[in-house]
This record gives structure tokens, C-alpha cells and sequence, in this order.
């Protein structure tokens, strides 16, 4: 019964906030006048109502009214009410660490695994996976565990960057991060460039978006997974 | 009773492992015939082994020889009695695990107070700080806590990156990461750039190096701190 969108990032550049996924959000929340935005990862490091205005701007030209989970006293019920969950991007540890210390982890899970839409944009998406522990981000605070909704079988490395041959940088690429998690630890990733999204129905997953994707999996070589195929090599 | 070098990087673009660097080495560990190597961060997850012996082999052409700390049976023994210590780099949620977990932190914060030297690249330079959550690593493991040695009145950004003013891509730059760090965090954080390292000599503390380090403190504008100056307007 699941229903999903998990976007690599809200934004491609030189667009609107969400405008170049608005036809496939308008699809998913087809039949909802009101959702609820989770602002909890809040992006270099804007208020509850900022981010949820922002996400309230864009929806409304599809006609869907958008509410911050922040503005509910029962944080839970308003969670099984929602018609359509959304969770934006920004710093994924702020992000997990508010859903766990509030107990809101697992009922968020369960209304996803009930059909409630739910759409996910970088930490948004990140927090989709079994863990967090394929972010981006820096740890700016600690959370009470990496466990997120696990509402796929792997976990996602959002905004997902090739390496840069012409770099002289010496920090780690993406690829040889992803694969030092490989060392500890054993689900896939997928590695979804900007622009990407898996499309989650029921149990199928499909890569949407114009770019492949990269599957890393322990002990073999990464793959790309082309545009509009299904995730089932590895799920 | 400090003498420590915190290095950004164990090795700058089209060099060997440490080699712009080892002219300080020597100063550092001058009257040392051997060291301990710390290697819990295992770079792309190679081998303790492995990895003490790139270190082994770097600090040959000066002379002195390297342990790899995992040989002792008594580590926080080896720690008290070593004459050098150096701690590579790698992932920095893997070494600051495995020091919390053998109950190594605090030895190890004691002996660099003491004045053992102290020599540190990427990895081992965020641990100098107070907290290590303004690395860049992935969080491949859960460690117990985020708080590291604490030999620097700061946090540390190691592998320091401007921004690409032509980038496309939308992932958060080093600068608004560390931004979103001081939303929740109070302590300055030094950026160091690929080439710079700390000169910790008691409470001296001095950039050194050709480049800038950017300084990033609450509710102030970055400054740039320029080379050979020391560090006295945040400590």
C-alpha cells in the first residue's frame, strides 16, 4: 500500500523550490486539499514557519494547502489525520534526531506503510532508507540512533555527486565514502543524482528522472541503474 | 606542556603520503626514535595493518620507527609509555568509535597534555577539537559520543573547501554546513584548507602553511586568518 515519492533534491538549478517535480507531487497528492510538511531538517538553519511557507508557496499552485507538523500539539494523531506527508531537506541529523526524541519515527513509518502519500526531498528521501548513515550531512547534533523509516530496502545517498577528475581536492569522493560504509555495514545504496527520484508503488520501486542512477551493493562493482527501470536487482 | 601539529591533510595533490609535511614531522618528534600510530580510521576501510605501514614507511626516510597502537594488548599502557603519537586519517565516526569504546579518549587527551607529541592529519585533526561534528565523513558507524580530545579550545573543519561559484549542484557548500552547525553549537570552527596545519605549542596555537584558514564564529561574519598568525581572537 505504499505510495512514494523520494526526490534526490527539491530544487535543480537556476529553478523554483519543487517546480520541476510539481506535475509528479500534483499526481501523488491527487485527491488531497491539505498536507503536512515535516520542517524539522531546516535548512541552514531557518525557522519551523519559514521552511513550511516555503513549502506552502509552491504547493499552492497546484492547489494543495500545506500545514507544518510543528503547529500540532499531538504531533502523532496529526500524523494518522494527514491526507499527505511531506518531509523536507536541510541537515538529515537535526531532522532524525527531532523525529526520534518526539516518537514520531515509527508512527510516520506506519502511515506511509498505510498508503498515506508521502513525499521525501533530500533528507526528506535520506530518512526513507534503513538508515541515515549515507548522508551528506554534517553532524551538528547527536541523535538517539542512525534507524530511519526503512520504507525501502536499502539506504539512499541523496544529491549524489561523480567523482571530480580534474579535482586536486584530497577529501574523500562520494563513491570511496559509500564504500567505506560497504566495510561496516550491508544493505545496498542507491546513489540518486540530482534531478532523480524513485517512484515507490505498493512494492515496486522505479527510477524516475532523465539521469541513471548508481547501485553500490558489498563486494561488487557499483552499477547504473538506468531511467524508468525498477529497483529489483537489489530489493 | 602541548607540542602538536594538527594537519588538514596527510597528503596534498600529485605527492606522496606526508611528504609536504615532514620537515615539521621532524621537528615535532625530534629526540624520537619510535611512535605510535593510531590507525582506527582506516581510510577507505583498509586494514590497521595496512595502514601502519604507510605510516611506518613515510616516517622512515626521518628516521624514526612507527607501532601501529592495535599491536598492543594494553592500549591505554602504550599510550603512557609511547614517545610520539600520530593519528591518521580516514573516517572520522569509525576512529572516534573505536577510542570511545576502548575507553582511549581520555588516555589519550592526558598524554598530548602531558606533552607527548602530538601529530595529527584530517581525521586525527578533527579529534584535536572539542567535538568532531564539523567533519565531513559519512556516519558509517554509531559512536557513543560525539566529543573528541578537546587539545583545541574549537571545532575543526579539516580538507576546508570554498565554494565552487560555478557548481550546479545544490548539496549544501562547507560554509552553510558549518553555518548550520553554529544554529545548535556555540564553539568557533577553523576551516583548514589542504596544505594548512595547527602549531599547537603550549597555549600557542599557530596557522601555519601558505594559505588562509577561514574562521567561522557565532554571529559574526567568516574572517580569513592568514598564515603564521596565531589563533588568539577565538581562544
Amino acid at each position: 500500500m505504499k505510495n512514494a515519492i523520494l526526490a534526490s533534491t527539491s530544487t535543480l538549478h537556476g529553478q523554483q523550490y519543487l517546480s520541476y517535480l510539481l506535475p509528479e507531487i500534483a499526481k501523488l497528492f491527487k485527491g488531497c486539499s491539505e498536507i503536512i510538511f515535516i520542517p524539522f531538517a531546516r535548512p541552514g538553519g531557518i525557522t519551523h514557519e519559514e521552511y513550511t511557507s516555503l513549502a506552502k508557496k509552491a504547493l499552492q499552485s497546484i492547489s494543495i494547502n500545506v500545514k507544518g507538523l510543528h503547529e500540532f500539539e499531538d504531533k502523532e494523531q496529526a500524523l494518522k489525520e494527514a491526507q499527505g506527508l511531506f518531509t523536507g531537506g536541510g541537515n538529515t541529523f537535526l531532522l532524525v534526531d527531532k523525529l526520534h526524541r518526539n516518537n514520531l519515527m515509527m508512527p510516520l513509518r506506519e502511515q506511509i506503510l498505510k498508503g498515506t502519500p508521502y513525499l521525501g526531498s533530500s533528507a526528506g528521501t535520506n530518512i526513507g532508507g534503513l538508515t541515515m548513515q549515507t548522508t551528506n550531512d554534517m553532524p551538528i547534533i547527536y541523535p538517539p540512533s542512525f534507524k530511519t523509516l526503512g520504507i525501502v530496502p536499502f539506504n539512499i545517498n541523496p544529491h549524489y555527486l561523480d567523482p571530480d577528475l580534474h579535482s586536486k581536492h584530497k577529501g574523500e569522493t562520494r563513491e570511496t565514502r559509500i564504500k567505506e560504509f560497504h566495510t561496516l555495514n550491508t544493505q545496498p545504496v542507491v546513489g540518486l543524482r540530482e534531478g532523480s527520484w524513485l517512484e515507490i508503488k505498493d512494492n515496486d520501486i522505479t527510477l524516475r528522472g532523465t539521469l541513471s542512477a548508481r547501485i553500490f551493493t558489498v563486494g561488487k562493482e557499483p552499477i547504473e541503474l538506468a531511467s524508468n527501470t525498477k529497483l529489483t536487482s537489489i530489493i
